[in-house]
């Protein structure tokens, strides 16, 4: 791991910034070109970067960003029932920003870090002449099968945890496109800002029959579990769990169908055989569709509003 | 894995460019949100990225880019003399650059991939407004125990493979900043855009007590070695192995100490006890000097020319 210098140099910075949070002995104190993952059971791997002006704002504060860095990453785990293990960071350091604030990156770290027992094993730092850019590779250790996209059956019911659309919100909130509440606003915000990956629900997923977490909106992420299992995923729009800042929004804004189509809410979408409903109800998750015969994903029996399409490029 | 899209959506680009390349079943055909590392024993792990502007120049021929991305990565692997199992593949897609060019990146890392023997597992296509920025990250199975940077003793030889210097020179050479002929300088610019990831002497890394890549340059790698080791590495000129274009170069200018304190050589820089030597210089390998007690590096008795020290930001 190569870190930048801020008067020192890139020893420096790794040992005042990065090596306390390399409390693994995989990682190696950072001071090797690789580190070492023990490996006594399946692993599984997941890659997510966050671009500054893309998906954080330039004023964000920095210890957020890393943590959502972080978050995004995790929550990938935690739709596959894997526990973490560990993480690589590369970071893409811009000329413009004093080396300095890397202490803000670490600190955000550290605390994600307590909250969900993982260590940094490694990464890279490099400067860059465009946008701060955080690039995760985080390592999950799987103690039974990881659920794909591809297993929903006809039958199964279709499941969410927590609520489902804050995320979306949250980002106009953020952005000061609203005429909500300033409470409203903040509550929403603080949820586009830190996303709360659902490490806690693995007894969920070890039932699901599909998995997966809801990053790029709830129609869209159901189209791709009904596309990669060959089924069609029927949803009830008064069924999906909204949070009281998400419905004090409907109020202001009834026909927001960001709700459902937005993305960023890092919530689970799964699903599961009839006889599982009784526990996932116990653990809170809530039911909001069956899978049928069939293509694609309906709402209220008709066609659902398209999720966030990534396009990039000129 | 996210991609972009170029005429179509993500999905179409991940089905055209990255699916092919993903040939693993772990990898789940690129279509989880997880990729499932089967693991049989430890795994290193390594993280490394490049930048427009920084690491490659912007004409570089992107499917050059790609492949320099993935080997500076297998070149980690190779100096802890792990066997490659896959990567993740972190994409930065300028706003600028039509999306087609994708398969330019897809197209080099093809080719790579069947050269050393490795599989796309995963990863994420994000689009930025500032440079390309490709950041990997590489899986490789251990068969034994990977030689640290601390690991070098008094009396032991140090050793490098290939040729050195050829990196640097080819960045100076790419940018047309020599007068040297222009077989020199498309020799040179080669060794540059596409360095060769030592993944052919896992016998010689075996023997090692300590082992890295060079990829600081020869005179500050050391000096990794001697400060994590605790010990003095002194080095002879004369033995440090020059191709025939860094010799030619010499002739033109022989005071360019860039061919010892440049970097990018991707060669292996270890340490070795004294009845390794037949077998490494079996192996091809050049012993350069010795481990002594002490600090630093010493160049023919004096202070060595110091390694490239990375800084970042304002």
């Amino acid at each position: 791991m190569v870190a930048p210098a801020g008067g020192g140099d890139e020893f420096d910075i790794i040992a005042r910034c990065f090596a306390p949070l390399a409390h693994e002995p995989g990682a190696r104190g950072l001071l090797d070109d690789v580190s070492i993952l023990a490996a006594r059971s399946e692993i599984a791997v997941t890659a997510d970067a966050i671009v500054e002006g893309v998906h954080f704002l330039p004023d964000d504060p920095l210890d957020l960003v890393a943590r959502k860095a972080l978050r995004v990453n995790l929550s990938d785990l935690a739709a596959k029932g894997a526990r973490p293990l560990g993480y690589l960071l590369t970071l893409m350091w811009p000329d413009t920003r004093p080396a300095e604030e890397i202490l803000q990156i670490a600190a955000g770290l550290a605390v994600d870090q307590a909250l969900f027992d993982v260590s940094l094993l490694g990464g890279d730092t490099v400067r860059t002449p465009g946008p701060l850019t955080v690039a995760i590779t985080a390592f999950g250790r799987l103690d039974g099968p990881a659920p794909s996209r591809a297993g929903a059956q006809e039958g199964d019911g279709v499941w969410v945890s927590g609520t489902i659309g804050d995320g979306a919100l949250g980002l106009r909130a953020a952005r000061g496109e609203s005429d909500v509440s300033a409470e409203l606003r903040d509550a929403l915000a603080a949820r586009y800002r830190l996303p709360n990956p659902r490490l806690d629900l693995r007894a969920a997923v070890a039932m699901a029959s599909a998995s997966m977490d809801i990053s790029d909106g709830l129609a869209g992420d159901a189209g791709k579990i009904a596309a990669a299992s060959g089924v069609r995923l029927d949803l009830q729009s008064a069924a999906i769990p909204l949070s009281p800042a998400a419905r004090e929004w409907l109020v202001a804004y009834p026909d927001d169908a960001r709700l459902i189509h937005g993305g960023d809410d890092y919530e689970l979408l799964l699903t599961a055989p009839p006889d599982a409903a009784a526990a996932l109800s116990a653990l809170g998750l809530t039911k909001i569709g069956t899978v049928t015969a069939g293509a694609g994903v309906t709402l209220d029996g008709g066609p659902a509003p398209q999720g966030f399409v990534h396009r990039l490029g000129a």
